[in-house]
């Protein structure tokens, strides 16, 4: 799966069965944001996610009732299932009980007591436990030492927390140093992943609405990813976590380090434009929005760069006037009509699903 | 404006009066997708290009009388116009002569004598040159060497027009080198930004609809900009330009190279959100939307990270159940109801802009 960038080498860990860390394929996460303890609820979300290619999920675990409704809602999912934790080390413990396959802890509001607590319960379940750093909930002292959540007060953090699961001799470990800020969460995930060799959860939080979580996210997560850093990535929306994960592949697949759905190429249109190419490609888009098959598909309004890009991809249209030529593999294969293309389309992208397949 | 990134040093050109390069704050460009002979709409859609920060503005120029319009377009907008050129070095001249401060130029479709007769043009009419290379339509022969527009190639073809114009002591140059493929882009800037020292108008071409644009166009704008490469940027949206001028902004903002418009922080919700915080964060973009200032507005749904984010803010609501509080720069300023975050919030922010105006 992994077609481009050399990525850093990390220890494997094993989360309920999926591999992160140790050159698997990164794993793409989201987070529920329904009542935990309303399963029905959650489960429902939790399939939707699954469908749209969320391999991990977390939930919040808030209450005990939260904790003991992970037993069911394991039992109806197929993905790892991760339990969010914060302030209590007796929900940590619950959420292990009930069958959590990993636990992310936030030390900035659990103190090294709870902490150990903690992970004597992952270890004697083998669960993996994510050091969850967060620009917005940092321990005390270190905020007070540094001022402000910078990237050495992230790093300090998980460094610390790291030595402390360390001591008491467990390594199933994950860490993410979170910022709202991009060039923080750049230079955070930079400094860790030269001091220690555990996979690394990538992710910028608080990224607001959707255009701005694809913006914040995709230059942060773009340049770790680049540099070979993270093993496993999870985009923060404002809103319905199903939006999260056409971001997160478009970030992989725009990188070539997974390619999982089609990759749509269409051009701005300008005054050139003589079809309806917005319309065009939103349809298409919409058709395709189920497919975890790979390949290029061109959309184009004009002859000027229209033969071109239609040329380099698996399938494309180049449109003119009411008409167009379709593209397979760089060839010129057909002229059809406007009203034609979307079928023409979708009918060579079927064949050619098919025929991979076999 | 520039805050942060150590930027590659390039030569100045002045574009009707706007410096691209030279040190000069990365300009914010977009291109109409309006009928250019049509120049009411054209104008219209310019004045709401501009009202949205745009600061350059591209015309397609596809027939003499689109040329022409030039003239009557120029009298009623307020920023630079450009003339897009394909084919025809006679629309080219004629574009200059109704006044377009800048050509953009295509070599795939302009072969060498056409380029030496607009170049001559544009030097008599002091018009700034766009060597804009393209993915989709490079030089035959270049294109035959390489086998695919790699980066390579598109260095090459901008390289030998660099060269042509600068044999007519032609150095008003501008230079873009735009593949639809992100790791293309990234490559080819950042090769043609060794070799030269012509400001760089940077762009990834036929990005899609307006979430794949983000995000293509947030990786490789995004990398080039933390390298110091580019003077001036386009993002391509299909469809409505005015979507690109928002993501244009929202990428320099993260990178702090300009600080223009607002930073919305909120969270991504959760199990453990107890106020509407979608709603919320969508009214606070929608009230803010015409807004130039910069400041970091933080809008929290819960006790975990609400407090952190929102001292950390200029301006924020870290939200509990039915309430929350109110934080102005680092301070807790007061617990307001729900009903009362966006007009409270409203009331602190025109506060903050009219002080600062004072």
């Amino acid at each position: 799966m992994n077609v481009g960038i050399k990525r850093k080498e990390t220890r494997p860990v094993n989360l309920g069965g999926v591999q992160i860390g140790g050159g698997a394929p990164v794993v793409v996460q989201s987070m529920t944001c329904t009542d935990t303890r309303d399963v029905k609820s959650t489960v429902k979300q939790i399939k939707k996610l699954e469908d749209a290619g969320c391999e991990v999920v977390r939930v919040a675990v808030a209450s005990r009732d939260a904790a003991s409704a992970l037993k069911n809602i394991k039992k109806k999912i197929k993905i790892p299932l991760i339990a969010d934790i914060h302030f209590s080390d007796r929900l940590a413990i619950d959420a292990i009980e009930a069958g959590a396959d990993g636990i992310r802890i936030n030390p900035g509001n659990l103190p090294p007591e709870k902490i150990k607590k903690i992970t004597k319960a992952a270890k004697s379940n083998n669960v993996v436990i994510r050091i969850g750093i967060n620009s917005g909930s940092l321990e005390k002292d270190i905020l007070m030492k540094y001022g402000k959540p910078s990237a050495e007060a992230l790093v300090e953090s998980a460094t610390k927390n790291i030595s402390l699961l360390e001591d008491l001799g467990f390594t199933a470990i994950k860490v993410s140093l979170k910022s709202s800020d991009v060039i923080t969460t750049i230079k955070a995930y930079q400094m860790i992943s030269r001091k220690m060799d555990y996979p690394l959860h990538l992710g910028l939080t608080e990224a607001g609405s959707v255009i701005n979580a694809a913006i914040k996210s995709s230059i942060s997560l773009g340049i770790l990813l680049c540099d070979g850093i993270g093993d496993t990535i999870r985009v923060s929306v404002t809103g319905d976590p199903l939006l999260e994960l056409p971001i997160a592949y478009g970030i992989l697949r725009a990188l070539n380090i997974r390619r999982v759905g089609p990759d749509i190429i269409s051009c701005p249109t300008c005054g050139r434009c003589e079809v309806d190419l917005l319309k065009l490609s939103k349809e298409v888009e919409r058709k395709l929005s189920g497919i975890r098959d790979y390949f290029k598909v061109a959309i184009m309004g004009c002859v000027v760069n229209g033969p071109g890009e239609a040329a380099e991809a698996d399938i494309g249209i180049a449109g003119g006037k009411g008409m167009g030529f379709l593209f397979k593999k760089g060839k010129r294969i057909k002229k059809i009509r406007e009203d034609e293309f979307i079928p023409a389309l979708l009918d060579e992208i079927h064949l050619m699903i098919e025929n991979k397949e076999k």
